[in-house]
């Protein structure tokens, strides 16, 4: 059975998602559908990116990922359906596949282009309902990619903030805050641990500072800060127990900082 | 595999939506529910109805389409199971249906009597597991509908607010707020054609004026204000990548004005 | 095909509940995942005992729960599988089982030490992800219970405020609110029955006396207090058509009191 993943800023209140399902279950009856989020912040591509390139590899090789933050909608912002890796995405062209496919063997890019894949008539308030889902549900029953329009070679890029490196310093900010207040930084472990090798380090954040990347929450005292790696391998700031976005004050762009010192 | 959707004001904090799914698939494992939205505002029929008459056509013919928003629940009024063009409908007889059914053939309407297909004991104040997930389940696999109840002639109607006319305006107002702040309205394209013709018009909402439909949110400049037709055929008023609702701090009732000019 | 219920605080904004899906069809595509809920109250593991307890049930025998509120990630808390009556549960060991096994009989308790069933390596953030949920997956493939660790005896105790009794009073709380503003209280009817048996009584709640238990919630006028059964036996204070919560100003702890006078 086909699955095809739902990553959207469609929310829950409205049916919007629900009625994706049923254009696509018209079509192939026989998918999974697996809701990633709908909850993405209104138009807020780059936070769709975030979580799709840290959710596609945690399903099944073939899985079709469709991605819709779509503030262009109706506008000449191309859909497009990729093969990369293991995986398939359809998603408008606006950035939202970019963090994803970074480190992905693009083998396909399709320009989505044939009509007879689209429910009729297209709106043009929502390609989620009448081109990203019957293509994915159509593409979910074999049909060959070249099908759906015609190759092209680039997709737009979107960057991550990035870090920034001033002498002894490592520098970067909050990309993300989860449910539990936990914040989520641009500074991956590889970049940390090239940056830091053996030397002491001190990470200072909104006035405290911490010189240990805790193993687990709870090694901290209740309500203590701390900084771990997270699931997906980013330093993350958070407090045990507690919601590091509340007692800090902390927003996507608040900056982090990692300090060495030469001995 | 039968399809069931479901449209509740049950929320998704509680586990009210999940144990209607668990007690379905007892009855029968192999449906496919999929749920198009269970955050109806509390007990408000109004806009259940409104988001069921926008959502099922877009699934497959035969799927039973469950819709509780029950403020009655454990009084007088009747559990009703109602085939319907191509589907079929099962909920409290309270008007939520009637939006949907209003340019439907309705074939069938049976008074859901017929106890050995509900839940044992029936509780007063959880219908939806108790009576409306049973029977949509039993239905699924294959019973006739007559076996549920006794027919019965009519469901209970719940009126849109109507557009009004007064010599050369359409006065219409906002029945739905979408996540993103746009506003539908009860203007339907056809009313409105008929009524504009060939004439010009413009767009009255809370001061603002608008001479045309755009084509799509981004014709406009970013946090322009437009009007469309929304991806259901109704007048929307919007913001291009920004929210009406918080520009105009408009409301479900605001009122819409629609003014032609004779030439 | 196996079902899997998810109950967790992981909320419905970030991934998480999406990458658990993922992890899960992975090993088993074959199964049917149900969410239960996702916004228990972070890291409140009463909260979610509490709705596990009221869930389990209503699903078909053999489903496997899966209970993942888990302020002790990565500490010492043991992960279980536990065998009990008819159901399987899979969930950290911090008392988030205990109230939906209290009246179960509990067949076998495991440890979930083998690690040839996790995802490598395993985060110390994210144990959902890392170890839950491909172990419920490879238990839905029909691998034996034995398989996934040592048995052990006991599962850690969590308990609901107890009503208290003081000579003519039965003295409960409200121990849950759910969507709709209605209280739900830690008075279970067969506790309230053996209280009052035949004796007349009066409800006092937040200075609000209710001398009988309602039928229905419309069986009193639109905004009327009342006393009814809630749809799992439990005392709820509720409003018709209105909430109870925000009426009263109730929250979690707020007393209810059944005074009985002898006749």
């Amino acid at each position: 059975m086909a699955i095809i993943t739902l990553l959207t800023d469609f929310g829950l209140n409205d049916n919007f998602a629900g009625v994706i399902k049923g254009v696509m279950l018209r079509i192939n009856p026989k998918i999974q559908i697996v809701d990633i989020s709908h909850n993405i912040n209104p138009q807020d591509i780059l936070e769709g990116a975030i979580l799709l390139a840290n959710s596609f590899k945690f399903f099944p090789k073939g899985a079709i990922h469709m991605a819709v933050v779509d503030p262009g909608v109706g506008s000449e912002r191309r859909p497009i359906l990729v093969k990369a890796g293991d995986y398939f995405f359809i998603a408008p062209d606006n950035g939202i596949l970019s963090l994803a496919l970074k480190d992905e063997k693009v083998k396909k890019i399709i320009h989505l282009t044939n009509k007879r894949f689209f429910l009729k008539p297209v709106s043009d308030t929502f390609h989620g309902r009448d081109i990203f889902a019957p293509v994915a549900a159509y593409f979910s029953l074999g049909r060959r990619i070249g099908d759906f329009g015609r190759p092209i070679k680039k997709i737009k890029n979107l960057e991550l903030p990035e870090v920034r490196f001033e002498k002894d310093l490592l520098i970067g900010e909050v990309i993300y805050i989860d449910r539990f207040g936990n914040l989520v930084t641009n500074i991956r472990k590889e970049n940390f641990n090239d940056f830091v090798g053996k030397r002491d380090f001190v990470i200072e954040f909104k006035g405290i500072l911490l010189d240990t990347i805790s193993g687990s929450y709870s090694e901290r005292d209740r309500n203590s800060p701390l900084a771990i790696w997270d699931s997906f391998s980013y330093l993350e700031i958070a407090i045990n127990q507690g919601s590091a976005k509340e007692s800090f004050s902390a927003r996507i762009g608040s900056k982090v900082y990692v300090k060495v010192s030469f001995r």
